[in-house]
């Protein structure tokens, strides 16, 4: 007997889904234990072209009457957003039918409301597609690293923003110009808000955190800045050091365990961390754990293809369990903890300061970071006389103690300017 | 209720086992839906001294009679070798319990006997931390990856062979000096053959390419060479041309897909490739598949915390199991590819020649290797009369066709010696 799968959306990953399941389907089947088969594919458009055959038989514009039939089994939302995906997973649910959906935006929103309705219905949720593309990601921390206990996750998980940044470091190029080469390359959208201000990344920095920390976490809780204000100079200073700049996801432990921080900025990381490394539109994610120690997953974060292989691997995994007549782990927020504001979170910083050549500066200047109990890492005088530039990296401090010391340095009349500042991750540099 | 774990061995892995099974008790209760609880811990030499705190009640030298115990639930075996852990483990599934292993030397010798007592008894058969230790490798490769198709795996899966590798290369130490050092810091074993002559990869490879495949694989399917006769000059040799030396892994689809090859062995690869970053004894599998694309995962092969991690992980998985009253995914060798010999293998070679410094050897040297149809892609001279030495380095060839070509070269008379032959591996140098 054939297990019938309902696809919504057949965008860039729906129709390589399509394609996939038709191209491997004897491996499918085999892996699976029974031939899997498209019940229906719900669109908007149906006279659209595809990017692969579909049978127009197949496809229907009524999303709900696809998810409520009694043959489909299986339901894979590939459409996106809000609405109407989490309705169609709701009524899925409601019918018992298990869902694998590649969704950020919305589990990031209201996974609880999804996770809820999986859990009532005894369905299952999958959704590795949805961080990461290809790179197993989301299997790995909720099973393999189930017997550990994750510290941090540090990754670049949105490949728009990673192609814009190495181009800036590799060329020299200014964030806007990176911006329109990403836009002709087709790796920017014409809107690229949603990936250069952050809020992909935000998504699935959230759903990363839930799982790595075992608690409710929502893109409201994230910390986000995007990379529309990082400068030419800023990529070269950092060059200059030894340091990379990029779009980070940041989701971490507190010294004492009992919350954690979630934040997407972009930072400076030593050009010897593994994350420096990671060009183009590439993702890489890194995994601090107690036992396991470090971790580092490294593939593409997004195209059709290998977006639609993730959402295959969930299919044969419920696939599987629907045919044994189980469900795959559920969701686990039994720990708990508080998200600390920003504030909280330890961090270093990188600052430039346009000062007056005059002879204290330092001084006064060191005595500000002092005031707030930032201590002084590094300090470099650039240049002389009113070309005159400090350059300080902190040790770790409170974020907030951070900002407070940026607040008062700017109101110091010896401060011509605050050049840049930018958050300093990865190892100490000796 | 508790479920409960007998320990078969309590050594570097086992100890650790015991330790995060007491300090995490809390959070592994949470996970599995149920605590864990020790049932017993099976030794050799009870009264010796452990890494960790054991109740002496639990030791006990009659490991036949813990698994046997009508109480136990789950059989952890972490005592490594062929027996008694086969018959250990085989006993444990007569009793349908669901096993948990690190044993990779048994999985890749009979893997097949213990895989079909698993089905036979309707047992969970885990073995991640077989692999790569802490890395979550097969998880990903068998169910992460189960809707695409893999073309190549390739790895550095022993950490001793690499930290030697890696000693070579940074510092220009002979071989022997590296072992000797990775002995006395704990990274090689008093008896190094297992490592140095790629037994441990080649049981790893063996694992590797079964479940990419989906086909049988054992150990002595595995082309195996190791890295006791690489020469400081090798290393030095390498490093001048932009490549570095690692023991690899290597499982490959052929060309045309119907067979494949296992093999270990010392190649070189380019600087840029994201292996040659792996330093000491740190490990890194790469995987190539048709709609993923190119992957990596990278972390600690060994240790005892690390290795501990995996087995957790999966303890926890089949801990859940146990309570859905379900199994996770059996093995699975539908494929049933045919492994092709060596000399099938698609490859390239680099090769130093001593010759004489006469008019027309490169002519005659390049004719050895067309009547082989081996095409050359680079020929450099190095040195002078009696010093000249020509380095080559080949296009993709078949390894039989490279070997002969070696052979002739050898009875050459103006090539007075072959210097070195190294298999290039990676991405082809533009
Ligand atoms: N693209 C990637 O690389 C990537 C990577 C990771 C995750 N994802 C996630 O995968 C999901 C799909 O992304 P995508 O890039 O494939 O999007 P897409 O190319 O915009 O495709 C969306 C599909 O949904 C259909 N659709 C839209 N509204 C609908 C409605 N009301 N009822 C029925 N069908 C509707 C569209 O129909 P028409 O074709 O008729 O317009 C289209 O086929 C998103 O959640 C995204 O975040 C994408
Ligand atoms: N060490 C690593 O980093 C690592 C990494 C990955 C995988 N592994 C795998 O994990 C397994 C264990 O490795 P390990 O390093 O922990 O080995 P180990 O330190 O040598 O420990 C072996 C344990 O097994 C016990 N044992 C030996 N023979 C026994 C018998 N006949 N009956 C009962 N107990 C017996 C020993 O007892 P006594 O203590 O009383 O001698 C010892 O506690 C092996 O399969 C290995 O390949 C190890």
């Amino acid at each position: 007997m054939a297990l019938k799968v309902a696809l919504l959306g057949c965008g860039v990953v729906g129709s390589q889904v399509i394609r996939l399941m038709r191209e491997q389907a004897d491996d499918l089947a085999a892996r699976v234990g029974a031939p899997l088969e498209l019940a229906g594919v719900a669109v908007r458009r149906p006279g659209r072209r595809r990017d692969t055959d579909v049978d127009p038989a197949l496809l229907t514009t009524d999303a709900e009457a696809l998810v409520a039939r009694d043959d489909v089994d299986i339901v894979v939302e590939v459409i996106g957003g809000i609405e109407p995906a989490r309705s169609l997973i709701l009524s899925a649910m409601k019918g018992g039918k298990s869902v694998v959906t590649a969704n950020k935006a919305l589990l990031a929103e209201d996974g609880a409301t999804v996770h809820a309705a999986a859990r009532a219905n005894g369905a299952d949720l999958y959704f590795e597609a949805a961080v990461a593309g290809a790179i197993p990601l989301i299997r790995p921390l909720r099973e393999s690293l189930a017997g550990d206990r994750v510290h941090r996750v540090m990754g670049i998980v949105n490949g728009t923003t990673n192609y814009i940044l190495d181009k800036m470091d590799s060329t020299g190029a200014s964030f806007s110009d990176a911006l329109e080469e990403a836009q002709a390359l087709g790796y920017a959208e014409a809107d690229p808000t949603a990936d250069v201000e952050g809020f992909d990344a935000a998504a699935k920095a959230a759903i990363l955190a839930k799982i790595a920390f075992h608690s409710r976490v929502t893109a409201a809780d994230v910390h986000r800045e995007g990379i529309t204000e990082v400068t030419a100079a800023d990529v070269a200073g950092a060059r200059a050091m030894g340091y990379v700049i990029k779009l980070l996801a940041i989701c971490a432990r507190s010294d004492d365990g009992r919350s954690f921080g979630v934040r997407v900025h972009p930072a400076m990381i030593p050009r010897s961390h593994p994350l420096a490394g990671v060009r183009e539109a590439y993702n890489a994610v890194f995994v601090e754990a107690e036992s396991a120690g470090r971790l580092m997953f490294y593939g593409a974060g997004a195209g059709g293809a290998p977006t639609a292989s993730a959402v295959l691997g969930d299919i044969v995994a419920v696939a599987r369990n629907h045919l044994a007549g189980t469900r795959g782990p559920a969701e686990s927020t039994y720990a708990d903890l508080a998200v600390h504001p920003m504030g909280e979170t330890v961090t270093r910083y990188h600052v430039s300061l346009d000062v007056a050549d005059k002879p204290g500066v330092l001084a006064r200047v060191a005595d500000m970071f002092a005031r707030q109990d930032v201590s002084i890492q590094t300090v470099r005088q650039e240049g002389h006389g009113d070309d005159a530039q400090l350059v300080l990296v902190t040790h770790r401090a409170g974020d907030a103690a951070l900002s407070a010391t940026i607040q008062g340095l700017r109101e110091m009349d010896i401060v011509r300017d605050v050049v840049s500042v930018m958050r300093v991750e990865g190892e100490d540099i000796a």
